[in-house]
Formats: C-alpha cells, sequence, structure tokens
C-alpha cells in the first residue's frame, strides 16, 4: 500500500468503528461528512513519509499516527467553522458540519473525531506497547493546551495577541506532532525533524494567507477572503504578495535542507519540493508570478 | 493520601500541565473554572475504589485513569452547558463557562479538558507501558462513538431517540469506564465489574431525574426543572415520584450486591450504601419521605 492508500484505509476503519452497531444516525453521517472526502491530507502524509524515511518499522503504529493526526484536523476544522469561531458555511466545496446537520451535532462530532483519534492511537498499538504513551503524548501536545490547536485557536480570543505564540500553536504544532510521531513510530529520534516541521508549517501557514488574498480556496478548503472577514491576522497584509512569496520558497527550501541524514533522505527532500508546487496559488497578480 | 486527595491532586497536576508556559490567559482562566471547586467526584472516586478493591497494583496509574475521567465528565458538562444545547447559566452555583468565558472559550476548554485526559494517562504510564492501551482504549469507549457519552448526548438530536441506547451511553457508559479502568489499573477483571456499573449509573440517572422534578440542585451541579424546559426524558414523569424512589433504592441494592469477591469487597458495599444516602434529595414530597 502506498501512503495515500494507508491513510485512507486507516481512515476508513477508524470512522468504521465509531459509526458501528447503535450509533445516532445524524452523528454517524456528520463524522463520515467531516473526515470524507478529504483534503490533501498533508500532516499525515508528512507523518507517513518522515516513518517511512526512518525504515518504518512499526508499519501499523505508523498508520494509527497519522489516521489520528488527520482525525483531530478535521475536528479542528468542524469546530472552528461553527458560528461562534469563522461562522463559515462552505468547507471543501460541501456545506460545514454545522450547516448539514446542525450546530450540537457539529460540536459532538468534533469532539467524538478527537476521542477516535486517541481510541485509534490506542487500538492499534495494543501489540507495541511501549509506542502507545510516546505516541499519544506526543500528539496530545501538538493538539492540546498550552502549546497545541486548541491553545492556538484560543488565542484569537486574546486582546493581545502573541503572534509568535498563535502562528507557532495553531499552525506548526500539528507539523511538529506529525514528524515526531512518524519518528516515533519508526524508532527513529524525533528532535531531527522538528526543524523541518517548524519550517513546513509556516510554510502552510503563509500559503493559507496567501489563497485567502488571491481569492482561491487553498489547501485548508476555506473560502477566501475569511481571514479579513473575520480580523485574523494575515502576513500578505504586511508584507505584500510579491515578498510573500519569496519567505514562502524560502520556507520550502528551509525544510528541505532541514530533512536530516537517513535512509529516505533524498526521496523526502524531493516529496517536500513537489509539496511546494501544490502550496503555490495558481492565480497570482502577473508582477507575482 | 485518602481517595479525595488523590483525585484532587491529580486533577491539579493535570492542569498544572495544560495551563502552564505560555498559555492563553482565558483558556487558563476557564480550564480551571470548569473543573475547581468540582461537584461530587463521583466517577474518579469509584474508579480508585474499585482500584484498591482489586489491590491497587499500580496506583499512579490507577490515579491517572480516575482524573481523566473526570477531566472527561467536566468537559461534558462544558458542552452540554452551552447555547446548543442545555443553554444553561448556572453549574455547581457558578456561571457556566461560556457565560463567564464566552462560547469560543468553552467550546476550546472542552477540546482542551478532552486532550488533557488523554495525554495525563500517557504521562502516569509511561513506565507501565502495558496499561497505557487498554486504558486509553477503554475510557476512549466511555465517551466516544458510537457507545459513550458523545453519542449519548448525540440520541437528542434523533427524531426517534433509542431510550435504552440513550441512558446507557449518555449515564452508563462513564460508570462501566470508570470501574473498568479501576479494575484494569490494578491488574483485576473489568468484566467482574460491569453489572455494578450499570446499577449504580442507572441510579445516578434516576436520582438526576428526582432532583430535577423536586427542584434541588442535584449532584451534577444542574439547576432543577432543566429537563423540562429541555423536553428531555425524564423517569419521575412516567413513574411518579414514590415508585422512582423505590425504583432508585432498588437499583443500590442492585450495586452493592454485585461486588465481586475480592479483597476490599466488604469495604466497597459499605461505600457503595453510604453513597446511597447522598442520592436522595433532601426535600421529598411528605407522602415519598
Amino acid at each position: 500500500m502506498d501512503i495515500a492508500e494507508r491513510i485512507e484505509t486507516g481512515l476508513h476503519m477508524a470512522l468504521h468503528h465509531s459509526t458501528s452497531g447503535r450509533c445516532p444516525a445524524k452523528l454517524a453521517g456528520a463524522l463520515r461528512h467531516a473526515v470524507f472526502p478529504g483534503g490533501a491530507r498533508i500532516r499525515p502524509r508528512l507523518c507517513l513519509a518522515v516513518a517511512l524515511a526512518c525504515g518504518d518499522r512499526h508499519a501499523r503504529a505508523a498508520t494509527a499516527a497519522a489516521v489520528a493526526i488527520e482525525l483531530l484536523h478535521c475536528a479542528s476544522l468542524v469546530h472552528d467553522d461553527m458560528p461562534c469561531f469563522d461562522d463559515a458555511a462552505v468547507r471543501r466545496d460541501k456545506p460545514t458540519v454545522h450547516v448539514a446537520f446542525g450546530e450540537e451535532i457539529a460540536l459532538l462530532t468534533g469532539d467524538g473525531l478527537i476521542v477516535a483519534a486517541f481510541e485509534t492511537l490506542a487500538r492499534e498499538t495494543m501489540l507495541t506497547p511501549a509506542l502507545t504513551a510516546p505516541l499519544v503524548a506526543t500528539i496530545a501536545t501538538a493538539v492540546g493546551s498550552p502549546h497545541g490547536l486548541v491553545a492556538g485557536q484560543a488565542w484569537e480570543s486574546e486582546p493581545d495577541m502573541h503572534l509568535g505564540s498563535y502562528h507557532q500553536a495553531k499552525t506548526a504544532s500539528l507539523f511538529v506532532g506529525a514528524v515526531s510521531a512518524g519518528a516515533i513510530a519508526a524508532s527513529g529520534n524525533p528532535r531531527d525533524w522538528i526543524a523541518l516541521a517548524k519550517a513546513l508549517g509556516a510554510a502552510y501557514q503563509v500559503a493559507d494567507d496567501l489563497y485567502d488574498t488571491v481569492g482561491e480556496t487553498g489547501s485548508m478548503g476555506k473560502p477566501a477572503g475569511q481571514d479579513q472577514r473575520n480580523g485574523k491576522p494575515n502576513i500578505v497584509a504586511q508584507l505584500g504578495v510579491e515578498d510573500t512569496l519569496r519567505h514562502l520558497r524560502k520556507l520550502v527550501e528551509t525544510a528541505a535542507d532541514n530533512v536530516p541524514d537517513c535512509p529516505g533522505a533524498e526521496s523526502m527532500k524531493a516529496m517536500i519540493r513537489k509539496e511546494a508546487t501544490r502550496l503555490m496559488p495558481a492565480k497570482l497578480p502577473a508582477s507575482a508570478a
């Protein structure tokens, strides 16, 4: 199985567990709606790419980590789209979960996906028990408080936002979690991958700001113009389109330069550079193209 | 340390981790508000009582399980109180989290507490790795979908509610999770404790319905009359106060009768019967007292 197949098969298995038996019908529908069809699956692909680069010693645990990370990412999108945050009507060309199923089901869908992520990690590492606690702890740190996704989102409610902590927590943390979990599952050293993850996380943040500005639906499946409407910080407003693009290219090169020595280093570098072409909005002002 | 001390110390440690460093101030305040001061801490006390009855072989893991269960219970209260569900203004004599900190922080507080629960389990079982996956899986099953708390709450959005599945998922599942986790942490057999947990879970559900009817704030810290206002099923409307009380006493006896043979069986039975007196509302119609 290639990386994409491992991720989709793993997600289907996880959702099968969460929606089986006497599951309330709306919740089951909403859980599937939130996860399928997916976006670019960037974070789980990164997680598995790192596991493969480190030798993929415990493939089942690595797949579980990738699946958990994507479930948590989907959970954060469902909750972020809700009326008390972005009040978004569309995600990945579909109605958002609260629009399709109601606010109460959207709230529970996010909760259910968070729980399913940790349940998947536990179920799939029963036979590699030394990996369970490190994987659960690493991934929980990436999504929780004080330094993960939850904290990142909470910075938006502070009168004095600390911009560095905000971006670190809201975007970089899950990239760091993805590479760390991939390395742990393959008995590699997670620390070797942090610099790469931070640069790549920053690149995605910048790309997302660019998409929002130039008027395309970006890698997150979020319609354009939402940041300005919601008063969120956007780097393009600060640097302009051309300097933002230059910054983005530099971040991708930094990520590729920071692939550590490992059996799969060269293919990892190639993957990152290829990924970078996905990041560039197709529609760009002529001067910046 | 006695049971109550182990729980409060463990909760303080977990909250310390989640609110340390550069945690956004409102999120940190809301996380503490949701957990302290607590309610009766019924589920974590039950978890530790079972662990002690089984010999408490891995005390640190048992405390972590109890703490995780209480964090998840608190998370469910924060989300259930939100405007799209019960729209409750008061919990445990304080403003609810969304009233005190806003809806967006309440949503994140619930999410953060769910993540903190699993993070605590991982952190505290690093030295007993054989316990991590079984504890995470057992507790996730109790709170997730299709049979846990999340599914229980989702039944309220179904046009045809399956009442048995609703009560099983919304109340009994976390009691089952609490006894199972306590047994697992002490190398006992979780299956031996299921009948007790189901009876006790049902007793708390009935007691809560009684409190709601007779006009007292019950063990959940929820003001009276809310079920009727929100159109939720309530057993007192079906049986009347006297028969409901009789049913409640029977459930507590069933719980005590189902304590399995173990070193601490007698003190466990005594604890359950003592607990039962807490369950009875002080204000009862004269005919039912």
